[in-house]
């Protein structure tokens, strides 16, 4: 097991990853504040690995209430996050009752901002199951629902006691979310140090094959990388905005198709493609880069055009995005690779980005 | 103008009393993020008061977003919660611009739980505009919306960057909504210095005279107390909890009554009795300062009887508080005036003391 700190002072946590470690209670039992819980999870999950986690914690004596939410998307919606209140309130879960998200980048937002705002707050523990969760949505401590205006439009900073990453939940995952989550490790790549994208160009293939010590690897210095930055922009005031690399169009492909079409990791793949010929065609990144960013995320089997919602649609959903400005778009860039900044950039340039990284679908 | 501290590290704010502050724009302008806001208020303080605070925010230059609510207790709710989310997504509010909450207890909960959430998290200012408000809700951080299952059952700890209470917006306040902030009033001598009650029970007439002198001192001791025990406690894991005297009883009688058909103030002025009561069956307060309890809520016009629900269903009510740990109410007691404590009581002694403080209304 290996175990990376987010340092917050008070707030500060250990994410834990580690293979086996969702039937691991003593990693848990320690941070509860009393001996109950509520766990949080998804139609895809429940089968799998539920009854692995609550019978562990049963077993050591913590009484565990079992809460179910349609998998996708679309339950990240205010009608599931009222379900998941009432079954809260109904078996009795008080202000000392931990909430366990266990599951995808879904589940972790909708179970998070539960515990962000059920009687103003409960203790926390995420447990990603899908490699997008296990690299950036369970990190952090962003939580959200979603508006029909507009992706993650309600919600609220609120980090966790504990992560626990079992890498083997990897194992179950289908091949297309696995690929998803990639679009986030190679994010990191393209947002950090040179060897961490070499060395993703070297071992893409084993990641796609699902090697245990390349994902192990790939994971550890994606929530090593995420731990920096969010002890240092906690509340994305500053450089905590860059890991929004490929976010501003990736949101506007999720929300012009309507939720749940394309899923985040293939959104945000297109997106950075877009991103890194926006940076381009502003004078930055050299060609030869946007090339290689394209060549990584497709042979990561990541989609690298977007749909063809014209220029337009795309500009008017990104003035809605909660990262503008006084209708100010804002630009998560690349100065080159392992180098971004955040800025702003005339319509003309984004209009010919998006026509060079769009086609009909 | 008087201005009390509250010490909360990096966010720390400052309470203006005083009168006539509301049309004060150089009050609010320096602590706006960006030239924009959207003032949140409710159908009886839109026609007095909305004008006057936009009206000098336009004038300073600041765009100026009006969202008015339905007045009362039962927009605390999802609903208005999300047609509030709606207006400021329409108006293209972003996360740099602040919300105003004009308005009292309700608007100041729901605009607050907005502000917390939107985007999560945009800045806050709190313009209280009736006693309770401006005593006690509007200071410490405290948002939320209600549940049809429990009061304030979905919510967050958000500290404003400000509070503006203007003294002359109770001229206007209706006496029934006086006397229900009264009864915060008089809670804060209960719980505080002995001096602060000898002042109440001086004054007590002065104040339901709406003396201006006595409102201002009486405010400013409030705010002051209450800001030393958030200080203290921001997040209600230890003294904060005393500011909940009555509230238990008092949240059961709302619940039970269903919210809006008592001011919260007089749910609270009951409870307090009821709390009063309890604690002297239990070998605490001495009969006399029970006494001395109904007798100054009596002057004050506040209810000091509850409505005979049943103790089971009192019980039942209090079971469900989200101060309840593991099924066992927490009920805050008088040691002796001036002094709380946290702790249990057998249900035969709340039965006693429900009989005792009830009748049919």
């Amino acid at each position: 097991m290996i175990t990376v700190e987010v340092a917050l002072d008070a707030r500060s946590y250990p994410i834990h990853i580690g293979a086996g470690l969702l039937g691991h209670a003593p990693l848990l039992v320690p941070a509860l504040s009393e001996p109950r819980v509520a766990v949080v999870t998804d139609t895809n999950v429940a089968p799998l690995y539920l009854e692995r986690v609550a019978g562990a914690l049963r077993k050591a004596g913590i009484a565990v209430t079992e809460i179910v939410i349609p998998a996708g998307e679309s339950s990240k919606d205010w009608p599931t996050l009222n379900r998941v209140i009432e079954c809260l309130l109904a078996s009795g879960c008080d202000r000392a009752t931990t909430i366990v998200a266990l599951g995808g980048g879904v589940v972790g937002d909708l179970a998070g901002f539960a515990a962000a705002t059920y009687q103003r707050g409960v203790p926390l523990v995420q447990m990603p199951t899908t490699l997008l969760a296990q690299v950036d949505s369970a990190v952090g401590g962003k939580t959200a629902i979603n508006h029909p205006l507009g992706k993650n439009m309600i919600g609220a900073f609120y980090q966790p006691r504990l992560v626990v990453t079992d890498t083997a939940a990897l194992d179950t995952l289908p091949d297309r979310e696995l690929r998803a989550g990639l679009a986030e490790v190679i994010k990191h790549g393209l947002l950090g140090d040179a060897a961490f994208l070499a060395w993703l160009e070297e071992n893409i293939d084993k990641l796609k094959g699902r090697e245990p010590l390349a994902l192990a690897h790939a994971i550890r210095r994606c929530c090593e990388m995420k731990a920096a930055i969010v002890r240092e922009d906690e509340r994305e005031s500053g450089i905590r905005a860059h890991l929004n690399l490929g976010h501003t169009f990736g949101h506007a492909i999720e929300t012009g198709l309507g939720y749940g079409n394309w899923l985040h990791g293939e959104a945000v793949a297109a997106g950075m493609v877009m991103a890194a010929e926006l940076s381009h065609r502003l004078g930055h990144l050299a060609a030869r880069d946007v090339d290689r960013v394209r060549a990584l995320l497709g042979r990561a089997g990541l989609p690298v055009v977007g749909p063809a919602l014209g220029p337009g649609a795309y500009l008017e959903l990104m003035r809605r995005d909660k990262k503008a400005v006084a209708g100010d778009i804002r630009f998560v860039l690349l100065k080159h690779l392992g180098e971004a900044f955040v800025g702003a950039a005339a319509d003309e340039a984004v209009r010919g980005a998006l026509n060079a990284c769009t086609r009909d679908l």
